[in-house]
């Protein structure tokens, strides 16, 4: 393995061997493992999990991690090939990006959607070019339309609590003051599918997913024997659910359009998880959410302090898969 | 012991086996005594003597640190409970807090005072709260009304330079251009008296110290057999002094009224030490200050860079007893 | 050695000893060399490469960083004398760097030019300040008007790609939007004209660099046998080149003069490296840059991802040099 990019790049047998090495780690921590080796982390985009938890993950394994941040610190970085540099951004990601590749024995890249070309985005245009300069063993740390990350940590965590491989898992739109990027969606819907399970999109007018991602997912889910399906009927979706997978993102319909989107959301607010979606759920179900929600927006008080909340733990998770993401970069 | 949040916490012989920790690990270093342990730091606030201190000190005991500070790099952050974050903030304290937690094995968090409510601040309402987050041993790297590194250092600094413990501390109110919060004023009072000194708070009108920060300073007196008065008799309180301890507050008369405040210290400016405010005190008396210092407006430049000065010192001691402070933590 | 500050304050063969140092260390890895030590990153300017490279420099020898950016979670910082301190900094450099230094084995600092008065800059006054307040080994990240690790990269990289050391070395002047500081050209004068080098500084009117600039860098090459000359004229300075050196500076003609610089710098959009240049050079000839460079404003695209451009090898050997300079600095 060098390179982590999306799961769907691995067949199902090597993402569960991830898995296990990930709670072998967990048991038997190795803290010499990766003594001497450096992660180098790029964010062009905010974080708090992935920040905090791929420092941590290096360090309990004996690396270290050198952190960038255009724009805090640094120079601002241009990514537009060709461009006539005479604005604010000082650096082009075509020298940015090999120079701290040199540096480290890994490079992490968290690069959200540019969120107005949905073809591009769905392409990965930008990361697929940040990709392309770095010679070193490559982390997505977030990218336009992929967060395995969150998506290795989100399976441990199911297989952790025992979430039935056939299970029923409910993708939910939830609401947000203003529309989010696709990534973590289309991670999950491909996930939950690749586990296995019975996968429900449930979302209102305007935000199916994009059907290449409905597609990705459908295949994953033939090869695994699980299913994929959306719907905009939240009785339907909910009932029998063994997880409820909150999540925000953006109109599809209006890929770009600020403005639509919001006209769109304005009168979702009901798009709220209560304890209420869970009555006709499995007894068991638990409310999934890949941090940061917004509380009492897109997930009540009572439900992300209740008995049913397991986001502190996916959250944790993300160290752990991490080690093993990392161990099998660095060690193989 | 599994938290530091305040000095007031401990009987004095535990402070000052704390103390004797520190000058033993100055002495004999111990470069592996915190290997593989990971120290996460939440700064809400600006710093630079904590920041590097505490990465300084885990480093300098083989462990490492991560630091995570809101709105750099990483989202801002809610604090208010039972908030509608459809705002600024992206995140709630009540999941980051316990989120850092997990993928650390102590955790730093400086939260200043929101300075509106003093029945709030001098309860450390939000301080509590984030510490009820918290399951991992916590330090407070300074609080609403407290911060007790600051504190445990400056005992250690007088401790190095021998100035007596039944001596003459006066903590005195210096010129700002605006309000500060009380932290170090209540912890430096508290632990001046916890140390058995004779205490005397100088300040102006308007700025006395809030009863119960004097009452919890009074308690520390009785037990230690120090005393704690104040005044506004610049003479009578200097005279004599083996320490002053100059430090910027907000007016408690007026607290949370910015405008009032300004009023009030318009006229405050010759609270700027200068050395003639050492004429009638005891020939050794030293200057102390927690920095950042306004220089030429709280004390002048002679009195900095002369003889008296021991703020760099205290600065130093900062890192010194923050590694006893996470050797007591980490190892016991 | 205990101050690198600038390669003028070494005689040549002991910079050859660095630079002999930095290739054993690539070959043979030292992991353990600086177990334990602490380097200090103070950054008053943004930075890329430097950030980067000297925390993977230091962790490749064992070591850890600590790096503090003033407005980036730390006070602003007040770096004039006698300042009375009422407006925007909280601390001042007399303060904040002995207290840095306090917690570090080795610090860094970095601070650009102030871009308003030559003489004051070409003395360094502002640099020579913070490094008399630094009682550790000191490193200069980059100062008003020298950038010795990045000298020491660029000499290690012609070294490595066989450059002849009585090769011509051409620095020219190049586009951008505004003036830039003069460290890097003066550095980079210096260095070609101590390795031995037929140095031609190649610039339009009013961008000469200062008598005082090529006066050292005169002396550098009296001393090793180099030469150092100036022109304006493209053709006669590219003819026979080993070397394309690419910098950007600021118009010394009207030093500080931000709008007059503007109107030279107008007419200047030629002055971005194209193949071209290269047409009557030696076949070899090589485009060297420090990083970052504006693409198609100062060099064009089809040059710097070309067979002839180096830049990225010179950025990689800024860790390669720094290690030797850390080596020398900490274990003699």
């Amino acid at each position: 393995m060098n390179r982590f990019v999306d799961l769907a790049d691995f067949p199902r047998e090597q993402v569960k061997d991830l898995l296990g090495l990930a709670a072998r780690l967990q048991q038997h921590p190795q803290p010499q493992a990766l003594a001497g080796k450096v992660l180098g982390l790029l964010f062009l985009n905010p974080s708090l999990r992935t920040l905090a938890s791929f420092q941590s993950a290096m360090m309990r394994l004996g690396g270290t991690a050198v952190v960038i941040t255009p724009g805090q610190g640094t120079w601002q970085l241009e990514t537009r090939s060709g461009a006539v540099m005479n604005g604010a951004a000082a650096e082009h990601v075509r020298e940015a990006v090999p120079v701290l590749a040199s540096y480290c024995d890994a490079l992490g890249v968290r690069m959200f959607a540019e969120g107005r070309d949905l073809a591009a985005d769905l392409a990965e245009r930008d990361f697929r070019m940040m990709a392309s300069l770095c010679d070193k063993p490559l982390i997505n740390m977030e990218s336009a339309v992929g967060h395995p990350c969150q998506a290795l940590a989100d399976w441990h965590t199911m297989d952790e609590i025992g979430v039935p491989e056939r299970g029923k898992f409910v993708l939910s739109w939830v609401h947000h003051p203003r529309g989010l990027p696709l990534a973590v969606p289309a991670s999950t819907v491909h996930m939950a599918a690749m586990r296995g399970m019975e996968v429900v999109v449930l979302r209102p007018e305007g935000f199916a997913l994009p059907e290449p991602i409905m597609e990705k997912a459908r295949q994953a889910a033939a090869a695994s024997g699980g299913s994929v399906s959306e719907t905009t009927d939240r009785a339907a979706a909910l009932a029998g659910a063994h997880i409820i997978y909150a999540k925000e993102w953006c109109s599809t319909e209006h890929y770009g359009d600020v403005e639509a989107d919001a006209r769109l959301r304005a009168h979702l607010s009901d798009w709220c998880v209560q304890e209420s979606w869970f009555s006709a759920a499995d007894p068991h179900c638990r409310l999934m959410h890949c941090l940061p929600v917004r509380r009492n927006v897109a997930v009540a008080d009572h439900v992300l302090d209740g008995p049913r909340s397991i986001v502190i733990r996916e959250a944790f998770n993300r160290m752990v898969v991490q080690m093993a993401v990392l161990y099998r970069l660095l060690r193989g």
